[in-house]
């Protein structure tokens, strides 16, 4: 071959990309490069290189008579597809070019004729593997496909266009989350999914337990096995009765200590059958209960668990300890919402400062916000473009302007005049204004949308709206509390002032008709040494929903769970 | 005052430190300034500057006859802690010196004295906010505890000095993981936590389920209002015959439209009225059942619903649609083991690489636990200081060790043998080694720490005792599975190509006794566009033991869930 003298492709590795990943495969000589496409020159600077490559087709067509095929291949580095020939010597053409077919190919990168789309094609002369796909039963083809029918294919979804770049950004939005809060002296805490100290809402919680499955196993045991019945206890008795007697009857008659003896072990022996009987006597089928209620010192962790909510709670006690953290991790609802914004199951992020107040916390969410915004336009602009094309005319200008506008900041107050002030110029909202409600979507999309035009922070709610732990302000009816309203979405971040003042606190949980008792650990982080500190939550997927444009909260995370469905 | 030509404490946030965060709050000018001595000078270049420093006493002593005080503030970026000094004239003493007591403060910061420990000290002129605590009755004094007992508090132990630098370090092993792999073009994929497919081991899995709180509901609900007897249905079916029969008379007399229509219209509101009735009497207190078991179609997601034991095979749909993938989130156990090195709850790290085999798993396994070995010897020194005095003396040597030495690599069959050796040298292990044992923890210790003193990865192991996606090696008897093993804590790393041959992994699901209903997806992955790929899982965890040298697993995770035990 004439290609000899091009440098091999684990060469390749020296070449710097902008921003992507290294060329060669990281752990392997055999495997093969990736993203040989997602640069911004399309790849043209390959041109010359020998190369593996490997991936999925999306299409491919016989030309010339069955002589050769195209084959446009992708590896999930990105939107774009490789441009892969293949002569009819080679390898079976027809197999090679069914849409999800998975092949591993080597051959020479060269430039495309004049006037084509792509920036480089692979000359292909080996053919290393075929993963083929019969087209009459492969569940997607490459047919235009509704996210809604993808949801029924959970498991193949992730080779389409859409899901794909959905998960590059997802991916993006996390390092980037993880990347903002280390550079800003954060520390990743992981607070627990199993809780048993989230009292407010157990309604709308999982209980996470081991007591049916341990039911369920004993009442099979019980079924192999039955229960001793009253019988068999008054059996065992009056087994120990007799052999007490002979007990006695030996001492009385004085027997040989060896006789004494072993007779004293035979009344050993039946006793602890009697105790045996009378402790199995005791196993009843079904779920363990005391006093008629379900006896929760029998579950797994001796007491009732459930998935958490928040992971707020906990993590205050690393803040009022080490002064800056973070969690990142799923939370759960147990509510039967059947909307496009509701999972049971979904990501969300919560920092907590110490030493920080309502206006502290404000300036670390709009610039955790803004870093995101920034991060996708320098890392994901390939996979927005796609998301621009199908989904959001606007995604990629939104992006834009959230990360350079300031963000409107405005007392909750104010936001109920201007509402007020929008109904008195003819604007009809379903729900009715006025100071004191917790404001709807339809009131925040009004805001940030119609009235602002940008991200707008509203701050300082009404007590009765929000929760015991929000710091109470000096006019006794507001809590420094704020939410972050954006575009497309609405809210996508609520945080707060925490409450630092002992007694304040203690008299606020009360208010709410709450129990003291539980949140006693919570307490202690005010009675001693206790500090200002504030934080807020950002649900993830609201912020993927916000940045794509995408409709559905159950398209941007790979595994949606809501009710009567948990596929995988 | 003297120093108001001295920068103010905005400005320091242009200065860099090696690694640390920046010295400004990051996002406001009227918090503290964190990490003044987290730097390899101490903080000695930062004399002259005037400063807010907050944190917690770690102890305090009043001096000169009560005319000042010094107090050793730590703000949890750091094991080092700040020296402040304290007029009498500038606030009360007698309760800053409290260990626990929490101070925002401002002032100079000077060079102490020659001679003295630290290498800059903070002299306090302003005292802006006090979190007092009472000594009589804070749970966690500055005598050493130890870690048993701080288990038992649990919210208070991010203030101690250990469980402070593990939050450091679990968080620098977070971030590490994520960096390394971001960095070799892995997507970060986030698995579910509720799963309906880990059908192997249900027994040890928790259930997430409403089922119990629902029928808690329920049971609540028909105390309160208790359902209809059969008297009730008997009187609601009654009524509907005589308005049937109020309508058949007056369509019979040819009444008004209007008395029909109306009569008609009592016959429906009877109708309904019998259907709502014959409804609630089919409520039965308890958790549902159908023909004699649990109906778990009534449960939250329509079926039954655990926590994951693992997200591998979950995140094989991604791998096999995007080729570098991994997942880094919490998993679930619910066995009841009371060791040290068992937990509930614990957090896995889980690659998936596409177009890669068992050669490329280690390579990518080993890279990886290198790459955090050095990364906390860089980022984290001063930490694994305290952990060498305080635990394990030899644990910076091991990371120096591990983070430079080559993995020994060894096939299962090499390791028996080599432990067959040591016991006809006289070797003793309580479990006897022979082929086709799946090797003890006594073992996997021997091997790295007594015969090669570094970490040993051992592949090809029988296919008896590994899983049924593991891929079937040419010899039919082993599988294409390989653990790591280092000093301290044995197995780090499980691991192994997957099966990726449809026939095969159908053959091996059927050999193991599984249904294969529930792993129709899973083949799906085989069926269509099959890839060869592979991938491990580290126990996070057991890194931090292993880097940090302590003990138990419930020392190293913030909220430890064991058997019992799930507080807060």
């Amino acid at each position: 071959m004439g290609d000899q003298a091009t440098p091999p492709a684990p060469e390749l590795a020296a070449m710097a990309i902008n921003d992507g990943p290294c060329l060669k495969h990281p752990f392997s000589d055999r495997a093969p490069v990736r993203s040989i496409v997602c640069r911004p020159d399309g790849g043209a600077a390959l041109a010359g290189n020998r190369v593996r490559a490997g991936g999925w087709v999306k299409t491919g067509r016989e030309q010339g008579k069955g002589s050769f095929a195209f084959l446009e291949v992708n590896d999930g580095s990105c939107p774009a597809n490789l441009q892969v020939i293949v002569d009819a010597g080679v390898a079976d053409l027809s197999t090679l070019v069914q849409t999800g077919t998975c092949v591993l190919v080597e051959g020479l990168l060269k430039m495309p004729p004049e006037g084509t789309k792509q920036k480089i094609e692979l000359r292909v002369d080996k053919v290393l593997h075929v993963g083929p796909t019969d087209p009459a039963s492969y569940p997607i083809p490459k047919t235009k496909l509704s996210l809604e029918f993808l949801r029924d294919h959970i498991h193949l979804r992730p080779r389409t266009n859409t899901i794909s770049a959905v998960a590059r950004i997802r991916n993006a939005l996390a390092f980037a989350t993880h990347s903002f809060f280390q550079e800003h002296g954060f520390l990743y805490v992981h607070t627990p999914i199993i809780t048993t100290s989230d009292c407010e809402g157990a309604g709308e919680m999982f209980q996470a337990t081991t007591l049916i499955s341990e039911a369920e196993k004993l009442d099979k045991e019980l079924i192999m096995n039955p229960p001793p019945t009253e019988a068999d206890i008054e059996a065992a008795k009056c087994t120990v009765g007799e052999k007490s007697s002979v007990v006695a009857q030996l001492k009385a008659a004085k027997a040989t200590k060896e006789d004494i003896s072993a007779s004293v072990s035979d009344l050993k022996k039946a006793k602890e059958n009697l105790s045996r009987v009378e402790e199995r006597a005791k196993l009843k089928p079904g779920i363990p209960k005391k006093d008629g209620k379900i006896d929760y010192g029998q579950d797994f962790f001796g007491r009732q668990a459930f998935l958490t909510v928040s992971g707020q709670l906990q993590v205050e006690t690393y803040a009022c300890a080490v002064s800056s953290v973070y969690t990142f991790g799923p939370t759960f609802r147990a509510e039967h919402s059947h909307t496009s914004r509701h999972l049971a199951e979904f990501w969300m992020v919560e920092p907590e400062i110490a030493f920080a107040d309502l206006q502290d916390d404000m300036n670390c969410a709009e610039a955790y916000v803004k870093y995101m915004c920034q991060w996708l336009l320098n890392k994901c602009f390939d996979d927005m473009e796609l998301m621009a094309k199908l989904y959001d005319k606007g995604c990629i200008d939104r992006l834009r302007m959230v990360s350079s506008t300031p963000f409107e900041r405005i007392t909750y107050t104010e936001a109920v005049q201007l509402l007020e002030e929008a109904v008195r110029g003819g604007k009809e909202f379903e729900k009715n204004v006025e100071w004191g409600i917790d404001l709807a979507s339809e009131h925040e999309r009004y805001l940030t949308e119609d009235i602002f035009k940008k991200p707008v922070i509203v701050y300082n709610y009404p007590k009765g709206i929000k929760a015991f732990y929000m710091r109470l302000n000096d006019d006794s009816k507001t809590v420094a509390a704020m939410d972050i309203l954006v575009p497309k979405v609405g809210e996508l971040i609520g945080g707060s002032q925490r409450e630092e003042r002992y007694e304040v606190i203690q008299q606020r949980i009360a208010e709410m008709g709450l129990p003291l008792e539980p949140y006693e650990w919570y307490l202690d982080l005010r009675r001693y040494g206790t500090v200002k500190h504030c934080g807020f939550g950002l649900g993830f997927e609201r912020m993927i929903l916000f940045a794509t444009g995408i409709d559905n909260i159950r398209d941007v995370i790979p595994f949606p769970r809501y009710p009567g469905r948990a596929d995988l």
